[in-house]
């Protein structure tokens, strides 16, 4: 058995180079085995772990859509999560593919980075009312979401050639508005 | 051959059939003989009409999503296409699907729509900068798509829950900023 500090070292090696393969390879050409070795790690570490490729996906794609959340006070957590949204690198294509994807391990991935994120925006709405707090948090969400989509998935103009800048000044303006301003 | 007026009767006869028989029966249950005999027209007309099924298709819910647009002054369009995106019709639900999937048709619905759309949004803002209205008004629509995904084909808390009018008010107030409000 390993020790428990080699444990996780591990486990971050894995997701580690779980997520380089992904977002190299795409979903389907990438094996178990490539991940294991990459890793320096054997598979049947990589199986206890996380069970299989899919699960071993679904967390590598969450703990990246999560690291926006601990990089900086929550009062910038919009524009970390804006420059995450409008960033166009494979990695991010597929993360998006699967937020917009059916199936359990897509909608497990959702319910973590929906209840996560919610949880912080809704810290920064100026409200006493939790459940109006809620809906604020998800409606920006729901904004994020739609941005991505047509600008990572349906990569339609005017958004995809939109300077990221722009747009991000445009969403922090109405933003505050959503999360600040009294109804 | 029939006269002008009743090739045009015809068709709205056909797209309405169309449109009640995909929202009830879905898709794939629905048969081009039933909506020619529900038109009370003949399949031969249908066919000179709209080429195939999924064209009849593409065709019923782009008039469907662009009614909004005419039904009343350019200040409220932003309040229609709100609660058609509030909408939780099983005609609506079957809109959004199409609206997110992939395919030349949903495509050209798409390219359609955002055209329409964006035009009409740009008109609103406050700027002479016609590319920075063409962006905002993008973001407007991205928020809508986003909102519709989460409520009608995610079907997610707190937003699936969450009062028509408590949304709507949140998303003009906001939506004000980003289109009047200068940057």
């Amino acid at each position: 058995m390993p020790r428990p500090r080699d444990s996780a070292a591990t486990r971050r090696a894995l997701l580690g180079a779980a997520r380089e393969l992904f977002a190299a390879q795409g979903y389907e050409r990438t094996t178990v085995r490539a991940v294991a070795e990459r890793a320096g790690a054997n598979q049947a570490l990589l199986y206890r772990y996380f069970g299989n490729k899919e699960t071993l996906f679904a967390e590598a794609v969450t703990e990246q859509a999560l690291a926006p959340l601990a990089e900086g006070p929550p009062e910038t957590l919009l524009e970390r999560l804006l420059a995450a949204t409008l960033d166009d690198s494979p990695g991010a294509a597929m993360f998006f593919s699967v937020l917009r994807s059916s199936g359990r391990s897509a909608d497990a991935v959702r319910t973590r980075l929906g209840t996560a994120y919610s949880a912080a925006f809704a810290e920064l709405v100026d409200t006493d009312d939790t459940a109006d707090a809620a809906v604020r948090a998800d409606l920006l969400l729901a904004w994020l979401l739609g941005i991505a989509q047509l600008r990572s998935v349906l990569r339609t103009a005017p958004l995809l050639d939109a300077d990221d800048d722009v747009i991000t000044a445009h969403v922090l303006r109405a933003a505050r508005t959503l999360l600040r301003d009294a109804p």
